[in-house]
Formats: C-alpha cells, structure tokens, sequence
C-alpha cells in the first residue's frame, strides 16, 4: 500500500493549521496512514507525524510485523520483559519523548472520537494544546484512490462467492452460524486460490426468523432454521483490511401476505436508491430516495436506519447516507446501499450492495439475485 | 447473566469516593455490567449509573436488541430517521439530559483508558468533575463468579473441540485460514448441539513457517503448509461473551536441533508456571517460574512477552502476570498460561492453555498433549 500522497496531504493540513505533530490512535486510520494493521489493540499502538518523520509506537509483541508491513521511518517498541525494560516499558514512554522538545503551547493534532481520553490528559500535561484531527482524516479517507478500489472490487467479488454458498446451504434444520461457515470456507478456498498471503477478516451474521430478524445486528447464534422463516444473510469480507458488503434477505418456504409487502417495498427502495446515486447529489437525497417510497408504502415508522454508508477499511464508514447530511458525493466514494425495514410480528427485510461511485453514476461490485423466487429456499 | 451483585459493588464504590454518576464506554465493561453486547460499536453505546437507576443509550437499530438482552432500568434511544429525530439523534443529547440536574462540581466516574477523548470534553464542559473509575472496574472483573466460571469452562471444552479439528486438518498444501475454518466448523456444530440461541466469537490464527511463526499476533492468510514448517495454531473461543484460550506449537515433518531446543523449552517453561500458579502466590513470580526456565536454556531475549494473561470478557485482561506485577493471586481469577519464544531464522514456539485458580491450586480446563510426538504432523 503506498501511502505517501496520504502524508503529503496530513503534513499540508498541518503547515495550514500549525500543527507540530498529530497523534493517530484509531487503527483504521492507522492502517489508512501506515499500512499496518495488528490483531488486537489490548496493548497500545501509537502513530506519530510530524514534519520530517513518522513513527510507529509498538509493543515488543508487534515488532517484527510492524518492521514487515508498517510504511513508517521509525518504529519504537515497548517491552514486557526485565530484559530490556530499561528501553521503555510503556508507549507513553516513547510518546513524551517524542513530543518533548515542543514548546510549551505547542498544537498537536488527535483524533478526538477515537483516542482514549487518559492519552489526551498525557499530551495536556506536556503543555502541550490538543486539535481535533479526527474530521481530517476520515474526510480524506472519503475518496479511493486506485489501490484501495482495486482491493475494495476484489473483496466484493470474495462477498459474492461467499454469499452465494451460503445461501445454498440454507435448509431446514441447519443453524445461522453454520450458514455463516459455509460462507467462509467458500471465501478462504477462492481466497488462497487468487491472493498468496492474503489476510480476510469477516464480518457475517444471518438472524433468523421473525424475533431476530427485527435485529438490524446481532450475532448469528445457535437457532436453527424453521420452515417458513424469513433470514437475513449479512456478510462484509475484507481482503487486505479493504472491505465490501453484500446482503440478502430469504425465505424458507412462504411468505405472509404482509411479509411480502415488506420484502417487495425494501427491495424496491433498495433499487431506486441505486439507480439514484452518482456524484453531484448529496448523502441525504439518496436516502430520501429510498425513504420516500418506504413512506409511502407504509413502512417509514419501521425503517430506523439510514439507506448506507461509506466502506473501506471500516465496516461502517463516513460518509453516511443519513437524512441530515447535505455532503455532495463524488466519484470514487464507495458506499453500501441497504434499506431495511423492521416490523415487529412480521421480520426484516433488507438487501445490501457495496457501490463505486463512477463519474457519471455508479458501478456495483456486489451481485446475487434479489428477486423473491431467487430467494425462496426450502 | 445476573449483575446485580457487580452493580451493588460499583454503588457502594461511588458512595466512598462520592461519584454521583458512573459512566461506562468499554463494550467488555458494559458487557459486565448490563449483560449487553453490540456486534458493532460504529454508532456509540454510552452506560450510566447512578443511586437509584441504570441507563443504557443505543441508536435505533440496537432497541430491541437491548431490550431483549440488557438488565437494565431505562433505555434511551437515538435516531437516524427523520420521523423520530426529535426525540434525538446522537448519544450525546441524551448523556446531557441524565447529567444536567448535577450540581457544578459534581464527581462523575469515567473509564479514562478507554473513553473516547470527546466525550470527557463534553462532560467537563457540562461543569463536572471527572474520576478515574476504570481501576475499579477492572479489578471487579479480576475475580470471577459462578456464572462466569461455568462459561469460561464451557468455552474451555469448546476449543478443545475445535483445535482438535484444527490440528487434525493440518497437511502439506492447506493454507493457514483453511486450518482456521476446520477448527471453527468443529466448534460451530459442537455449539449447536449443546446450546440452543448460544452465540460464539472467536479469535484464530495460525502463523506458519520460520518467518511468519516469529510473530506472536498476525491474522492468517492464504500462504500453505510445507514441509518442515511450524505452525503456532492459536484458538479462543467465547460463549455468550465468555472465552477461554487453547493454543499448540505443531511440526509438519521434522524440527532442526535448534528448533527441537526451543520447542522443548518453551513447553518445560509452560508446565512449570501452571505447576506453580495458585492463590497466594503474586503475579510476578509465575513470569520468573517460566522466565528463569527460558533463561537457563538461553532463550531470555526471544521471550518477549509475559507469561500470561487474565481472561474472561477481553480477549486479553488484567491481571497481567507480568514481571512488574506485584499483585497476589486469588481464587477464581482465570489466565492463560503462555510462554513464547520467538527465534529470527529459527521460529516461535508457544504452547498456551487457561486454567481457573482453585482454593489450594488450579483447574486445566482446557486439553490438548504437548509432546513433540504428538504434535508432530505430515
């Protein structure tokens, strides 16, 4: 992942905005300026920028990974073993000396949404003046450049090969989290068939029947499918930390005629959103696009969340297209498209595509059949 | 889950130290607490207790989630459709309308390592005072309760399940997320049979080969299995929120003297540590037990990582057996027994299991043998 035109433009913002140095906790937006990405988060890793270098603070665990991936000049490492405490036992160890030789009232730019308050009572101690960065860097993570689509395209054709074998193993009797599996083998198999030292992560879920399906998100569990349930097949795949989404709703068996209008109506505001989107109009007409036949099917009070979201190293993502948000949409956004609506008694219905917006419009990288008869198993 | 008792606790804590609110951001702290958990937090979650109720805010998509799942006294709901957005559409409306009847000054506990940074601003801005609570949460959680023991057990029984499985899969051409997958099915069936509306969450990986088994966290990709790899096949498994750790070093093939050595040590160092763990003793001293093993045998500079961790909610949590903790050791807390050593041009080698500290030693719960002959494969 080349990262170097993401640098220029942070260390241009902070020149505008006197920034010293700016801070980076969350790891999507360290993945997004670093390349690197960890497991887990339960020992800190911390990104530093300013205007010459860039550093990378990790524990002793992440070292050898980080001098792997990480796209970074320096890469300070903590230790949990009396071996070599002596070289810092902490990341704010290594956080005060890089931040010590800036004078007292100095501007450090932190991500306000996503670094623990603890690590901004560090920095203010220093004497050091804090400026929300947060807003920056989720806006310039707001348009892909060519090697995120790439991926972004190649993890939405991994969504449809994995949706499709779930939703063929979809019987009577079986359980969500072994449709969920079916899934995944399909992907890991074609995975390690195209991409040598890929990494996936996944986020699948498949609520089943009327109680679950009313659930937006949940995690699959244990139940197994009955004749006459309706299920909700989430999936996100994410090749390489770029993500895309795919989503289906189907039935073992048949419908109820009130379940059908519900399936009917999300189906279609689903469509209409999608042959809407294209640059120049703005997050919240796309959603109004969609709320609008909703409404006027009778389902509004049912439809509790917005019509998508941007996607691409986060499962949800600005920009959001949300009722109140008059951003105006520009190629190379990508987003998912997912009207859903809830009603209590009857079930959920929602289907999911993942979208690259074009220059005159949109190309979905997300397909499987959305029509009832393509979606009645049994 | 009952939480009572943990909310009686964390009451009369407030009354000493004279908070009048506590309010909890950490997924796993609220999961303690309120017996609730997201599949997603990219919309926040925000828990508040005071004297007389607890509170949980959610977005819409997550009300009937919480309301079938939460013990709690009030839900309060944010909105992203337009029909209901003037009963509020971020966490925050409703976070001021629960502090604003606190005098100036009044002392509000907060999880300062895990808070988001914008949120202590927005509640010092309402003129209160922040208290550091997370110390205190986190050592309610060191010691567990019934319910909580009988899940880690569980959970136990289902990695030894799945690592049986995943182990058995192992061959020469399979890539590592294939040998993930077999484990996870294993589990998956396993859970189903025995609970019904169980849900399970799992962290997997199986580094393999010199360079990529070095690396003591790194998701698995598609690389495959050859012939004289080693293969560090990493398991946990939660149930319904609970999770325990199982975790075997196995060889395709034969090991090279070097890598017979480490193997041996690292599995001496983890019997040794379990042999020795028990109440009374401190934290600190498992680490030496197993380090000074490590040492004896020249590896100390490879062990970078402490010998183990707490585990319950986290995937990693405190007590940490770190050499700096000085802390003594109590019945029914949970760790995970897990020397390392990871040798640049040799490979890592770690063996990890979890055992629940009883009145006068420690329960194994979970099982897999850890002698090179039955770890070896081709």
């Amino acid at each position: 992942m080349n990262v170097s035109h993401r640098i220029s433009e942070l260390r241009s913002f902070m020149n505008i905005e006197g920034i010293e140095a700016t801070i980076v906790s969350n790891p999507d937006h360290q993945y997004y300026v670093s390349g690197f990405k960890a497991l887990l988060y339960s020992r800190p890793i911390i990104y530093v920028l300013d205007d010459q270098n860039s550093h990378l603070i990790v524990p002793a665990l992440e070292e050898v990974h980080a001098k792997d991936e990480a796209k970074i000049d320096y890469i300070h490492v903590y230790f949990e073993h009396p071996e070599r405490a002596d070289e810092g036992i902490s990341p704010y160890q290594h956080l005060k000396t890089l931040l010590k030789n800036y004078k007292t009232g100095s501007k450090i730019g932190v991500d306000m949404a996503s670094t623990p308050a603890e690590q901004v009572v560090f920095i203010r101690e220093l004497g050091l003046e804090i400026v929300d960065i947060g807003k920056k860097i989720m806006e310039m993570r707001y348009v892909k450049d060519e090697e995120e689509l790439k991926l972004i395209e190649e993890a939405g054709y991994l969504a449809n090969v994995a949706v499709r074998e779930s939703l063929n193993a979809c019987e009577v009797g079986i359980t969500e989290i072994e449709i969920d599996a079916r899934g995944n083998i399909a992907v890991f198999k074609e995975t390690a068939k195209k991409y040598p030292n890929a990494t996936l992560d996944l986020i699948v879920m498949s609520p089943s029947g009327v109680e679950r399906t009313i659930m937006p998100h949940v995690f699959s569990n244990t139940r197994q499918v009955r004749t006459g349930d309706i299920i909700i097949h989430s999936r996100q795949v994410a090749l390489n930390g770029y993500r895309a989404e795919l989503e289906r709703t189907i039935v073992i068996g048949e419908l109820t005629k009130e379940q059908k209008k519900g399936f009917e109506a999300a189906k279609i505001a689903q469509q209409a959103a999608m042959d809407f989107i294209k640059p120049g109009v703005t997050a919240a007409e796309v959603d109004e696009v969609s709320r609008s036949i909703l409404k006027k099917e009778g389902f509004a009070d049912y439809a509790i969340h917005r019509v998508g979201h941007g996607i691409g190293i986060s499962a949800h993502e600005e920009p959001s297209l949300r009722f109140d948000n008059n951003l105006i949409l520009k190629e190379n956004m990508v987003f998912t498209i997912e009207p859903g609506i809830f009603i209590p008694g009857v079930g959920g219905f929602r289907h999911s595509d993942t979208l690259i917006l074009t220059k005159n419009g949109s190309r979905r990288i997300t397909e499987y059949p959305s029509e009832l008869e393509d979606l009645t198993y049994s």
